[in-house]
């Protein structure tokens, strides 16, 4: 691996020995202090990100590495203008590594044919974000023992939210693995995911209530739902209270059950349910920094290169996908990647 | 100690231990420099401060530790709305200690129940700045050989300001230590200050002029007068000039007295004092990052622990106080001492 | 050498000396790692720089030192009035050496009256960027082995920008370099300039157009030409394809010819140009980060010392630029350098 763009780069072959290390750093983290001395990242968050930011800034420092960080566009060269292609040569040229978190969809893969340096995708817009499907396969893994076979819950808004549509897609990936898709019938999971899990045969139900499903789960993974994603706000009122975990009820939930969420919260959650052992939300992020850890170690230790030439071409691009980042950076090459835009997967006409 | 909320957490020998390890990080500097080694501040600030964010950042680079900052609360999950339960808790799963600056009074004391790590109040609103008071104290123990018995001046607004109030109280309990407290009648100091003086007879005077007390004085500490604390600006522009500090009234000042201020000034120092050699203010900035480093090895060489559970209380908050904490974050337990609230000391209704 | 606040500072043996330190750290990066342990850089930046800043910070840890930043002077004490003499002397004494930008013309001299450190100009308003003058002769110096006798074009807007006109005043300085001066007669170098380079007998061209003179370079330092700098927009319409340099272009060039470009570009160079050998702006960029690890090695070796006491003198000041950092700091010294102004070179009244 030498870039990390999306979590189906990985086999998993890969993934359970990225789960090793991550394993390993956990019980001699000591062990880890020095790996990464004399490197730098460059921490390039074009949108801000406390949390993936902080994550990847700590887990450098814990390897003994250091940081430099954009997290201000609007005081950089950015605003006066600077394509992605530029700012990434250039970054490149300063850091052994970097992690890269940009609003335009496909960023990352278009970040990573300019680089020197391998390019981890922290967010590429309404995308991917695939350390966090590392964090939560990386949690479920630890806390439950393995991931085959279980019951997951998603619960809240399912429609919008890369967060849900990658840990779907990645823990559909492990056999056995039964899916129950909570959320108001506005807010569920859009058709091609649906169309993507019948063809594969996945074990699936759509349903629109908590309670009823609550028994059965062995991890319920909770999402917000954002008024404003509702066409009509009067019926987000009748609904939020069917989507907000209490610790009432948790009451109907098996003891071994694990609450995720991937933070931050704000009301989907009470705080009554934070003293329950089975809320691991806060391990949760803990443990993304000690994956993070693993990921950087993995990459860091690919030999420098320089990056092919990716010759200029001019011409009309082919996605029309607004939120592409060819609608933004005119010269980045056309590529096609199965019927789609190699960036962000949309299908092109 | 756990962690670092108030001066008054502190015994005087426990002080006295804090100024020995100052004192000795000062003589040995290139002995400190590999202590924290492998260990992660986690900087909050919550609101702007140049000064403590830069100290304490540097204080944990010198001892070889690395820190992460936020400093703009606008760009970060605090502006998606989290709670400050969660962030700390967030924060607090990736460092090995936290310092937090926060408008909201007793901020750091709601902190410290929810974080797995020590945390040190960098600043609560108008309440608490102790490590400014651990500053001051280091200065003046530095430069004068000690505290006991000594004369110190407090001039400019002496009713706002958390800065002189905090050293007041723990001048205090030093023996033989007498106040002289210059300012307009209108920014003297609070009523529940001059009581507190009062119950414990301490020696203090209040003036309204600086000139005739000055060859009094073994300290000055002086403070900012802000123009829109007056009630009448035209009374601003008329007492200002008494509360300036400049190079002729300092001729009548002790040849050992220490002209002292928390920084940064506007115009109360005349810039013709800066080279006099009794003007300590830049020289107490500097030492302050010296005690930061002697408490940030002190509370990290305390063992980790998980907080124990603070079991989730509903209900009505005690405190009446809109800056306290409590206003802001409705899920604290509500907690009480000798009659106050335990986060902002308020007196309960 | 104490300070770095202008080119002009080094002589040639100097020069000659930190490109040998520069080529040894190209050679044995390793070596390296240690060498600024327990150092701390403050990179104080009054306005935006990613690249100056970026720069600076990764060579410190490249370095194995540690850096704090103010990259936002909005949210600092500068903000509630505070003058650089007091953030300098602050900031120097918790840092081991300081690296400013700012927007006044002669801050980093005043800066270097006060500092407890080494101050190195990282940019002062329109007047000087010494580091990337020492960027620029460095990339001549590696990729062409030396900077005598080299015919360098410059092409672009030379009436502004501080880059161009540091650069050729550094230049004049080696022996028989020839300067190819392409622009339009509107942004032609200013008098003074034009001045210097008849007084040196300096072998010089202007010119309008860039093809005619392609094939005689050396070197072509490409600069940005920015329409609000053209009296008349249409004219800029007119003349905007002259300046802007293409892989078309570059069949003329000489295969051995460098491109340059200070960076960031918008659109005066084509990505198509990118691919090119001869193209190394962003070569350039990365080299400027190790001659950047010479400067701070050469500075952090001097002794510590605290300043001269710079005697405050009120009064009127002397220059009469608006630019002029005496212009906001009036406790400036007026300090004057062969009948002009010592800290931004306008000439007396």
């Amino acid at each position: 691996m030498r870039h990390f763009i999306d979590f189906s780069d990985l086999t998993l072959e890969e993934w359970a020995a990225l789960y090793r290390k991550f394993d390993d750093i956990l019980r001699h983290p000591a062990g880890y202090r020095e790996r990464a001395r004399g490197h730098v990242l460059g921490a390039l968050f074009y949108e801000p990100s406390t949390r993936t930011s902080f994550s990847f800034q700590v887990a450098m420092h814990r390897l003994g590495g250091s940081v430099f960080a954009m997290s201000e566009p609007g005081s950089t060269s950015v605003a006066k203008g600077e394509s992605l292609k530029d700012t990434i040569i250039m970054c490149s040229g300063y850091a052994d590594i970097i992690v890269l978190r940009h609003p335009c969809e496909g960023a990352a893969l278009a970040a990573s044919l300019y680089a020197r340096t391998p390019v981890i995708n922290a967010g590429d817009g309404g995308h991917m974000h695939p350390t966090q499907t590392l964090t939560d396969l990386a949690t479920i893994t630890r806390l439950r023992g393995g991931i085959d076979g279980l019951n997951v819950g998603f619960c809240g808004d399912l429609k919008h939210g890369r967060t849900v549509h990658s840990l779907i897609r990645a823990l559909s990936r492990f056999p056995g693995v039964s899916f129950y898709l909570i959320s108001p019938r506005a807010l569920a999971i859009p058709g091609y995911l649906r169309a993507f899990l019948h063809a594969r045969g996945q074990r699936y139900v759509e349903v629109t209530g908590l309670d009823a499903t609550m028994s059965q789960l062995d991890v319920l993974y909770m999402t917000r739902i954002q008024r404003e994603r509702f066409p009509d706000p009067l019926e987000y009122e009748r609904h939020r209270g069917v989507y907000i975990l209490t610790a009432s009820k948790m009451r109907a939930a098996r003891p071994d059950m694990l609450v995720m969420h991937p933070l931050p919260r704000v009301d989907e959650i009470h705080p009554d349910v934070d003293g329950d052992p089975r809320a691991v939300y806060f391990e949760q992020a803990r443990l993304g920094m000690y994956i993070r850890m693993a990921l950087l170690l993995d990459l860091l230790s690919e030999p420098d290169r320089t990056p092919p030439d990716v010759a200029y071409r001019g011409g009309a691009r082919l996605c029309a996908n607004p939120h592409c980042i060819t609608a933004r950076e005119p010269h980045l090459p056309p590529l096609k990647k199965e019927g789609c835009c190699a960036y962000c997967d949309a299908w092109l006409p």
